[in-house]
């Protein structure tokens, strides 16, 4: 299993993902500042990987602590400094919560014990994850056919997840259960998720696949015998509303129109009840250099400006179903979601 | 006024596509199998182009035959020859039957008149393809409102074309009639022809642009603001379909879900009669590379498959009109195409 984030002997090792499928670098990160960083630039990526990579955060960021109060300026300063890494994903900051929720458990508590039951619930997180994952994989090969395509978009496997995946692990667990044919990949403009990572990881595991511009997914859906386009989510709303990797909301409305089956698969903590629809959800712009000069060579004459939102919103509407480790959630989703989070 | 293939003295000067934006390199091409090349290799691209390219090539075939048999083999290889260099666009073959028209014409005239008979009609068709894109441009321009921003796809302007453009051409004419406020490119993966060639056509007139990647468009219409969708088309037919540049047919989508009006602009000679309907046209298939590794850079991990049509077919129920130099078709296609034809 590709397990991207793992602690190690008061370190964090992260695969730096920017570099694959060329070069697999494995960073020692000692310190809570530079976990905020590899978040913001993409070192750790996908909503429930940057979620665990900040738990372990702020275990580094007490770990070496020198007393009560060194101990509470830095890990109150390490939640707030990891909050800000990056704005969409709502998992960075449900985990971040729970961290501080366990925090404010170990008041009173010697400080000695303070970091290890920390590193302890950061652990509880990632298993959690992973075994989260696993569930939300057999939900989801259910529902597809045997000798199924599917198709997908951005990375949503191990890589961007505890080890395991979210809309690749169910492609994982259906190519197990014998019901995958083929997952065609969007190669997921700008950044390439899908031809870089989706691709690496699928290889790895002999799983079939082919790798298409993020256009071409209009005229595969047309051609036919596509059966399900599975993606993740950043964060999705009360309605079910949903913030995903630039490009799945245009998924939505071809496979809409081909009436393919449209699934988001997310762990609940990617569900943010706070927000009532998706017009609400903080939408990241990132550089224009990431479309202006694809894996960093310039396309456009020099001068030329970008609009690149990282994340679109794909109404409800659009949405057949949410995967998620308690089970499929169908519409209406004002009423599937409260009953999942009870 | 940018001319992308140009005769001069007995050569064809043609700027090579593929170096663009960063090198403007012209090549000399004095023989028809170098021209075929060059279309092969996407030196020359765009419908108009590769059609007004391949009747100068056929020039080039007769230019230095020995003797009426020399000629009449040379043409016929070159005319076979160069109808074999791409199989979508239609203004390819449509042009290399005017030069056979022009040929048969010339029948019995003497050797030394025949090439600048055919020179003249090479001309012709150069020159009416400029004329025509004009006139597309004006009857464009007429259909946006004051203050437009448009989207459009992959590269309808002189570089695709005699010199103006067909979409691009409507681009130029809003701009200079004071309707356009903005134009958004799709970058158009994979060859980037709108981030490398669309920019460097609008940075050069100063008309102001935003690139974003293709599968950006979805959230680009849900956030308002855009008033029509203008795409080229490489062959359309007689129903109306559209062949035109791979993720066409994904913009169509996602227009028609937001109203917005989506236009095909292309000179008639773009139109195949021939053609009943969009399934029978032949999409080409292009090699993996492109996909694979964007700019020539390796995105994927070695190995990797890709499926790479060059084009795909948008429904004529998508398209809202088609904009020609002899006027807006409007729906049904199935009349207003013979009418315009005729």
């Amino acid at each position: 299993m590709i397990q991207p984030v793992s602690w190690l002997e008061g370190t964090l090792e992260l695969l730096d993902q920017t570099l694959l499928p060329q070069r697999e670098l494995w960073l020692t990160l000692t310190r809570w500042e530079e976990v905020a960083e590899a978040i913001r630039r993409l070192a750790v990526r996908g909503a429930p990987a940057i979620g665990i990579a900040a738990a372990y955060a702020l275990v580094l960021a007490v770990w070496t602590a020198e007393g009560e109060e060194d101990a509470g300026r830095k890990f109150a300063e390490a939640a707030t400094g990891l909050a800000e890494a990056r704005p969409t994903a709502v998992n960075l900051f449900w985990a971040i919560r729970r961290m501080e929720r366990e925090w404010s458990a170990q008041a009173g508590q010697p400080l000695d014990t303070i970091p290890n039951a920390l590193l302890a619930e950061a652990r509880r997180i990632h298993a959690e994850d992973i075994e989260g994952n696993k569930r939300i994989g057999g939900h989801g090969s259910d529902l597809l056919p045997m000798g199924s395509s599917i198709l997908t978009i951005c990375n949503t496997g191990g890589l961007a997840t505890g080890g395991y995946g979210t809309a690749l692990g169910v492609v994982r667990a259906a190519w197990s259960a014998g019901r995958l044919e083929m997952a065609y990949l969007c190669e997921t403009r700008p950044l390439l998720q899908g031809s870089r990572l989706n691709a690496w990881e699928l290889m790895k595991e002999g799983i079939p696949f082919r790798i298409l511009v993020d256009g071409a997914a209009g005229a595969l859906l047309a051609r036919g015998g596509v059966h399900a386009v599975l993606v993740g989510a950043d964060r999705i709303a009360g309605n079910g509303d949903t913030a995903n990797k630039i490009g799945t909301y245009t998924l939505g409305c071809v496979a809409a129109r081909h009436e393919v089956p449209f699934y988001v698969v997310a762990p609940v903590s990617t569900i943010d009840r706070e927000i009532e629809g998706g017009a609400d959800i903080p939408i990241e712009e990132r550089a224009h250099e990431e479309v202006l000069a694809p894996l960093g060579r310039p396309a456009a004459p020099e001068g030329s400006e970008a609009w690149n939102p990282a994340f679109d919103v794909t109404p409800a509407e659009l949405i057949s179903a949410i995967i998620t480790e308690r089970g499929v959630l169908r519409p209406p989703y004002e009423r599937s979601i409260p009953a999942a989070l009870a």
